[in-house]
């Protein structure tokens, strides 16, 4: 049992999201998973402090992802620019290949409100970081922290859009076209119904 | 000690207030804070459920005022505008002379994980049932949830400027400013720097 696992985590994964379908996240314990992946506990905790971990191990890479984007991006974009590059960025390299894991886990998430709570306090941190990563492009408050909070809203909203939808919808599209709409609707005399929207070819 | 405590739940959250002050909001007891107030304990759960809801009592009258101000907006505003009223309405009703109460909130919660977690689940509940009245009212989605989080957005930033500004200020202002503020920095091609913003009287 000592030996290498091949693929180990994508196993552990793999049996764990299944388990919480099956019989929620609360009911399932980490032996069960090891077990399901046909492999110790020891080596579960090799690979996932906790059994929330597989379900949030990814947030601090998607952070750093989406921080280096937003560093990277050109001087000349407007910090909404700036940002709306980042999340479609964080969309294609991370997000495009996994519709069916985000579709699990965000039905896991969502049947579970520890794991809301915890999926809501890393979107804030993710908003925070965004921020501090425009301050640093020399964007002052509140511009900053507004287009950083509207940013995680625009990817929140997106992201449930795109898990709901089919996986052959890109979530960069939906990503642009929530840009548009928020632009809409935050333009004053604006009342930004889907009907003025599909008028102005969106 | 049975006997009808003229403003008790006054003097229990003044009580509260100082010992989460002076040492933090997870070192407090219920005893203590019956005890700075001249009450019993029965006295405080009388009035509280829990040390916590001292800081979040408030929550969900501020959630129902909050959507009948959307639901009466009037029907020519748009969603935006609805929220924005239904946001200053709160402010002005609600908020403004609560300065600093507002003040001492916010430092207690900064200083406490449990207690910005539990603030960031109040907002997105706050969001979530403003995008349940701008359905009520017409708006499709996804207008109806990015406008909701948009007014989030803007609430949580205006509120914070406010409680770290002078209490002369009103909060109302700021909200209204922080949408311009907002409506600048999503309209495509702004900079919506400070000082763009200022050239244009904002």
């Amino acid at each position: 049992m000592g030996r290498w696992q091949p693929d180990a985590r994508g196993r552990l994964e793999k049996a764990a999201m299944e388990l919480y379908r099956e019989r929620g996240f609360e009911n399932t314990t980490v032996a069960e998973i090891a077990e399901r992946a046909g492999l110790t506990e020891r080596t579960f905790f090799r690979h996932y402090a906790d059994k929330r971990e597989v379900l949030f191990g990814g947030s601090n890479i998607l952070e750093q992802f989406l921080v280096r984007k937003v560093d990277e991006a050109p001087a000349a974009m407007s910090p909404m620019e700036a940002i709306v590059a980042a999340l479609t960025g964080v969309a294609t390299e991370i997000f495009e290949e996994r519709h069916e894991f985000a579709q699990q886990r965000q039905a896991i998430i969502a049947a579970n409100t520890e794991l809301r709570e915890r999926e809501l306090i890393k979107l804030a941190s993710l908003a925070t970081a965004t921020a501090e990563a425009l301050r640093r492009r020399g964007v002052s408050d509140p511009a900053a922290s507004l287009a950083a909070e509207a940013g995680m809203a625009i990817f929140k909203i997106a992201f449930d859009r795109w898990v709901n939808g089919p996986a052959e919808r890109p979530l960069s599209d939906i990503i642009q076209e929530s840009m548009q709409e928020l632009s809409a609707v935050t333009t004053p005399g604006q009342s930004a119904t889907s009907e003025s929207l599909a008028g102005q070819g969106v």
